[in-house]
């Protein structure tokens, strides 16, 4: 048997959700205490609402049990959640006409959460890449977006641009129009191919969490010395240096780069770039309590 | 009332089938005389397999009716049927397991029957520029394969690869990040897009034949002068170029550039390149003819 939330206390649940996984946190808002935390599916309400929504709940549940609370009492939470996705008007729409079981529920995007966790609740900019890439900025209460532009038309200099950049390489070369670089052997061996032709089939339909899993190939290839996986880390870092570049002329206090990439993209940034960098304070799902606390009517 | 076929009779129905159309053609052997068309949906048994025998049965009961046969005749036909997609060996067994209709089928790629009708049934050698891309040649028995890679990850040169290049350099550009081009006008206008985020919105989850509708921006931008949009056209054609420069040392007796990006990508190509081209002297349906007259045991 759990124990249950009184109404004096104040329990809020922050959510990052995103194409592969969603994260939950639980916390004491007077305390600021972490009472639990709890993982689980995909949740970008642009490619599925149904899902992302069970995978809110069931993040929910999770923390909940992890926090020994009892599964009735998500009704008393008060909760923030960023999504991937909610960049777009209509899944936006959608997440707000939800008839949530929360308490109060609040929803912005992944980036404004991970923006509120890595600066502590005040404005500032960040830079992600993982999967994908992008650059957000909250400062004066004015907000700018660069990138998120999805892939495989964009998101470059993320794990799956370097990825689909590896891939595309070691075809030309197998086909004899470009030299081979260490990265032939290397993404052969990742996939368990022995051509082009296994390569196509196997990276036929994939999409950009695929093409994400191959990025170390260039950096690995990079650090041994090879001059076209060199080249392709340095136009990958290039552009995330330009974002950056670009971010501090909106005047943030502070700017730190986030996501699944970070320590092995971040050598490879212009170094006065590289220099100005914080690191995050908080995770995103603390974001994410964070923008419920500021947000949240009481 | 159609009519029926005689024993005596050599009818060849030839079928070219791809990702977005199946087109059928009925020959007399005997005479080479062409009796009918016929025009189906998709076929492409990697994507889709039921798809594809449904879209090639449906082009020959059309170029059936067109040629004013009876329907119950299909099972007189002596059937051609190039694919895209039977390069990989499990759609290609999958087709050739096929419980057909006809009185005799044989199957290969689209390359090669394009590759047959292009040089009248003789050696030679193909690059087909239209929504994907590939070189082909085949001499002296010898098959050779450049590219067929498929999108995001191949296909450069194609029409797919142009209308991505678009996308990317627009997006970058509405955020700051490069110029703006001519392209920008073009594409806005194409999609009915007022701002970036809309074209993330519309482009999401697109498939190569979007982005191919696309490509005409390049040529046009690029004749205006826009030096971006010179650039891609410039390195696509490049591309080509190169596909043909390997393909020659295969000592194809002809060349020909076929697909829908012919007209407009021809003029960027290498001089000594375009100077060597052949027009092909038949289509690729007509193709599938000769293939099945070459192939099929009577």
């Amino acid at each position: 048997m759990g124990i249950n939330i009184l109404e004096s206390d104040s329990i809020y649940l922050g959510i990052d959700g995103g194409g592969s996984k969603c994260r939950a946190i639980l916390v004491n808002g007077l305390t600021g205490q972490v009472l639990g935390t709890g993982l689980a599916g995909p949740a970008n309400p642009f490619n599925n609402y149904d899902q992302t929504i069970s995978s809110i709940v069931d993040a929910a549940s999770k923390a909940l049990i992890d926090a020994n609370y009892n599964q009735g009492e998500i009704n008393k939470l008060i909760v923030g959640i960023g999504l991937a996705g909610v960049n777009l008007p209509e899944p936006l729409l959608k997440m707000q006409q939800w008839q949530h079981p929360f308490k109060a529920m609040s929803v912005t995007t992944d980036l404004q959460i991970a923006c509120l966790g890595a600066h502590d609740g005040h404005d500032g900019a960040i830079i992600i890449s993982g999967t994908g890439s992008c650059g957000f900025s909250h400062v004066n209460q004015k907000v700018n977006m660069i990138g998120a532009h999805g892939f495989p038309h964009g998101d470059k200099g993320s794990g799956a641009w370097l990825g689909l950049q590896v891939v595309k390489q070691v075809l030309l070369s197998l086909d004899g129009l470009e030299k081979p670089t260490l990265m032939n052997e290397l993404l052969l061996a990742k996939l368990g191919c022995s051509n082009g032709l296994d390569i196509v089939s196997t990276v036929a339909k994939q999409t950009s969490s695929f093409y994400a899993k191959l990025a170390f190939i260039v950096f690995q290839a990079a650090e041994d010395g090879d001059k076209t996986a060199i080249a392709i880390a340095q136009e990958g870092a290039g552009y995330i240096s330009n974002v950056a570049r670009t971010l501090w002329l909106d005047n943030p206090t502070r700017m730190s780069l986030i996501g699944g990439l970070t320590p092995k993209l971040e050598s490879w940034l212009d170094s006065d770039i590289r220099n100005k960098l914080s690191s995050p304070i908080h995770s995103p799902e603390m974001g994410a309590v964070i923008y419920a606390q500021q947000n949240t009517q009481r």
